[in-house]
């Protein structure tokens, strides 16, 4: 069989490439905005031709889409297994306290990616990002507080940390990021006071 | 001036068409749902040619666009100058707890409207009725928790009555509007518990 054999390589090969070519877009998009994100500009970035871009991605929004899973996927790893107060290791209150932070600062980094990706209403919170954060939350909410509706809470919560809202807040009214994030605590302190006196 | 007095009982007149059209709407979209409204069906509904229904409100969009504004308008006039708790009367905390039921009720009562017509995520948060209901909320927050952001929190809690969220729990995920309902004075009691000991 000698295909298998031959076929290692090129797949590494393309792994690798992928890679380098959402490292490209994602640089772009931090120094210019995900406006700057074209076939070609991804293209020119990485030293490869337009071609390449196309045969790995599809178009502009099979681009805009892996890059929002690369990111995405980076996170969830931060949050579900990587060090404390993010990940495990730490009681339940002080790791709601970092994931929304972390989610802030997660969505601030990419907000304009997320915005031009924003699902339709009828799949807002339907997209697996989403279901994966709300079961997270709701796991660390049933911790928190054991006589809450935590599926509901959950939604509440990660709707206060919404990239909508939050771009709303931030970049039209001018609210600081930082005020935003002492709104969450402010939150958190509320909610879980009965377990704190 | 003959035209001013000429004008005057065709103005009554057209006003008068107008509720009565949008009430035909109304009746439909409770009986059948909002796919049941077409310029044909309110025109027979009302009793009147398509064209008396194409020259009021233009097309479909601006038929279902009027019929939420007839709603949202019924909707602020009770939690503005309404009876309490919805109205003014009662102590602020009373007040959220009203508002957030009879938002859910009237999401609820007109969900499919207002899912056909969700702005996109860009104006989600700058529609109208999204700035009423924030004002109003925001206040309330403020008298019932004065060292709070009023201004964040008021949008955490209008979040967890969103009317796509609502949508995604009570239809697609099976969970019962009691349990929303519940799920809303749980949240207020929480926020509220440091007032009231």
């Amino acid at each position: 069989m000698p295909w298998a054999g031959a076929e290692t390589p090129l797949r590494a090969d393309a792994v690798r490439n992928r890679a380098r070519l959402l490292e490209a877009a994602a640089q772009l998009a931090t120094e210019h905005g995900a406006a700057a994100i074209t076939m070609e500009s991804v293209a020119a970035a990485a030293g490869v031709g337009k071609g390449t871009v196309s045969r790995r991605f599809g178009d502009r929004n099979g681009l805009l889409q892996a890059l929002l899973d690369h990111a995405e996927q980076q996170f969830q790893e931060a949050f579900i297994s990587g060090p404390p107060p993010l990940g495990p290791g730490v009681e339940a209150g002080a790791r709601l306290r970092a994931f929304g932070l972390a989610l802030l600062r997660h969505e601030q980094a990419h907000h304009d990616i997320y915005l031009a990706a924003e699902p339709s209403p009828g799949r807002r919170f339907t997209v697996p990002a989403r279901q994966v954060r709300h079961t997270h939350v709701a796991a660390l909410v049933r911790a928190a507080l054991p006589d809450a509706d935590a599926n509901l809470l959950a939604h509440t919560l990660l709707s206060s940390l919404d990239v909508v809202l939050v771009d709303h807040l931030v970049r039209r009214n001018g609210m600081s990021l930082p005020r935003v994030e002492a709104g969450w605590h402010d939150l958190l302190d509320r909610l879980l006071v009965v377990e704190r006196t």
